[in-house]
């Protein structure tokens, strides 16, 4: 079982982390390292580094993690010797699929499908989950120019040499702030720190801007609603740019929370007014919930707190998903096979487990307890905002996935590592926010201890 | 273990495979979708579907199952009770490795590195290592143009709204006929079907033209030659014209063996040329072993054939071996953290697979079995080059690596089909190609049963 609390011996990393980064530095880059982990003793919602520390974990492997470390129930999944083998025998899904596949997809993804979604592709990770679904978007949006003619001998050839008319030159809406993924296609829209983009070369989509809103809301709403209005204007001016430029605009990307670009909320009215935007335009709303899905906000998709009039046309999933894909609306199904196509396709093995994984959601009732967990560190840390205002600004969040933000990224970057002195893994987002991402096992007493430590630490900065 | 050989009992797909085919059709585009198979009786070199039907397989899963099916050591690993926690906790590896990490990489990747490499970057699939490979290069190429000095306060600002000077316009030459991935960067650089390209927004990129050869290629010296020739001055006119125009060749990607484009060679004084123009212009010579990589070829890796007078920049991996990346040399490694990064960064549970799968692959000398099988399929594939001209033509390959041309793509589409009825899964590359892609345990009797199979086929045709 879980450990009553952390226990921190040694500096983090300690002298067998950095014994171990040295023999990974000769290998490969390793800047971003921060401690060497012992994955057989974690437990739960405890880092155990090779060290001996023990860390309460708010930061799961970048929100990745569903049910903590070693949960039991997804170690017999491994005790099982026919679902054993298909850790060994990795298909290509798209071409032969293994037995009951369907049905393990219909007992996993399809269980937790967002609202008014039948429809589901697997890949393996957020970056070609996204991927994916701006193909699907361009090649939905041209079937729709074209209507329904089969393309041309000309499109035929000169899409090989990369010309037009067969590519295209649609393009799709993304927002300041917001972090699709890293490869070329994501990277176009995504606009978060210069370490990110710099020296690749991109393409000239248009971008808009991500409320930005004062906290707290309630002391704000004028100015909150003037915000709003004020980005969705620009959307609407960038739509009638682009489009009259001939760059027409195919769809629009957005998170329900930019997550690594500093958990920058908006509200319910400016994603449903967004959504009719996109839809006057003929243009679909693809909505990324790769770091918000998965129940960590208090519902299974982030987007379900905006109560928007349609479903969405496509959302996408990675991390606490285990797997990629998207699920998308009938019309986005490409007429053709090997239009989205790869050679895994996903992976069964991570259905096998994710099937688990939503059973014991759903069992356990996790998302009311991340409800209950949430609003107990929502509260703790508007009180911290109260008492040490020169230290946590801005308090936000939805169910456990919380954040505020420092005055300077020193300061973060400061707390974040007195937050581990005092047993905490946390992490930093955007330039000034710290971000909690505990797993959906995350529990009152966790939040307790967490709030005890961070206490703790805003004492000593 | 194995049969001793293929048994057809019904069509194929039969009609329980039809019956998980329709249920599947709900959920996602199928039309790629070939049977379905049973993972758990599958063996070896014998791929089993779930009407019972047993399958020589010379096409494992596009090209991805080392070992061929359940080899009795890999699913040992998953009985080790360590092992098993690594499949359940995927960590953020390049934040938090698990213990002992950089011995297991040293002891899988590295025990296999191409000649003149120490360093190694693990992705996920074929797409990711690509697309981060295409980055290292960008980062390294605009590295040198600065000096070596910082980013200006205008390139971190630029880029952010992808605008120049922060992002590139940098390019990357790549080949007619070339297959490097799906999502938009690597898509650049595809140039295969339509079905692959249209719709999708692209950039210009120069694009040579990968030889075409006659065979019989010892009667054919001087054409050849000539077509070597021929398609290395239109690479190097294609850096004057690019370069001067501003889009500078930053590098240049090409597989040593076209895979999906049609299986298509070119010669190692090609391919020594080649990479004498790209040093010459400063550019980068990426080698995609995607597809090749991991022994079928004769040589752990392909362009070990070609006796370059230089190690490769950067070689590209992903298929057989489990999971993705890209060795590159020491001066592509970026200065900062960030810069080449993700979630997940590859799978350490791959790993642990991949280090079995190199002990498995020296200690039973499988790169030797794979020349003594190879030399006795590409001499009976010449045979039926001899006797059955009209259907088997242009015999080529290295080790089992082998293919074949037919007159047109229905007559090759009717083979595969002939084949699957006498028990044989192979598969096409390009138009009019079959292509052989046996895992490493093709054994000369497999290739006797694969020969008397299609013979059988070739006699029906
Ligand atoms: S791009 Fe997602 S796994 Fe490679």
């Amino acid at each position: 079982g879980e450990p009553t609390g952390p226990l921190v011996k040694t500096a983090i990393p300690g002298p067998r982390s950095l014994a171990m980064l040295s023999e990974m530095k000769k290998i490969q880059i390793s800047d971003a390292v921060q401690l060497f982990a012992d994955y057989s003793k974690s437990i739960g919602n405890y880092l155990y580094d090779v060290d001996g520390n023990i860390l309460l974990d708010v930061y799961t492997q970048i929100s990745s993690i569903p049910l903590g470390y070693n949960h039991p129930e997804l170690l017999d999944v491994l005790q099982d010797k026919e679902n054993i083998r298909t850790f060994i025998n990795r298909p290509a899904l798209g071409v032969f699929p293994g037995e009951n596949y369907p049905q393990r997809v219909q007992n996993s993804l399809l269980r937790i499908a967002p609202k008014g979604h039948t429809e589901v592709t697997t890949m393996a990770c957020g970056s070609c989950s996204n991927e994916n679904a701006y193909k699907a978007i361009f090649v939905w949006y041209r079937r729709k120019q074209r209507g329904d003619n089969s393309y041309t001998p000309e499109e035929e050839t000169s899409c090989i040499m990369n010309q037009l008319p067969g590519v295209s030159d649609l393009t799709l809406l993304s927002f300041k702030g917001a972090f699709h993924g890293r490869t070329f296609g994501t990277l176009i829209t995504t606009h978060t720190k210069p370490v990110h983009k710099l020296d690749i070369p991109t393409k000239d989509w248009p971008i808009g801007t991500f409320p930005r809103y004062k906290y707290p809301l309630e002391e704000f709403v004028r100015e909150n609603e003037e915000e709003d209005r004020r980005c969705l204007a620009e959307v609407e001016e960038l739509f009638d740019r682009y489009n009259k430029r001939g760059k027409t605009v195919a769809g629009v990307v957005i998170e329900p929370i930019q997550s690594e670009g500093g958990d920058h909320h908006a509200s319910p009215a400016f994603f449903q007014e967004l959504q009719r935007i996109a839809k006057k335009n003929g243009a679909a709303l693809l909505i990324d919930e790769v770091q918000t899905g998965g129940g960590t906000t208090g519902e299974f998709w982030c987007h379900d707190h905006f109560k928007l009039d349609h479903p969405v046309d496509i959302v996408t999933y990675s991390k606490k998903m285990l797997i990629g894909g998207y699920f998308s609306l009938p019309e986005f199904r490409p007429r053709e096979g090997y239009r989205i196509f790869n050679t895994w396709m996903g992976e069964p093995s991570k259905v096998i487990l994710l099937e688990k994984v939503v059973e014991i959601i759903k069992r356990d009732k996790l998302i009311e307890n991340v409800r209950v967990t949430g609003d107990l560190l929502l509260n703790g840390l508007k009180d911290f905002g109260n008492r040490y205002p020169n230290v946590v600004k801005n308090v936000r969040g939805r169910g456990t996935f919380c954040a505020f933000d420092c005055v300077s990224m020193a300061k973060r970057d400061q707390l974040v590592e007195q937050l581990k002195v005092e047993g905490v893994q946390s992490g930093g987002a955007g330039p000034v926010a710290v971000r909690l991402r505990p797993s959906l096992v995350f529990q009152p007493h966790h939040a307790s201890i967490f709030l005890d430590s961070l206490e703790k630490a805003l004492k000593k900065m």
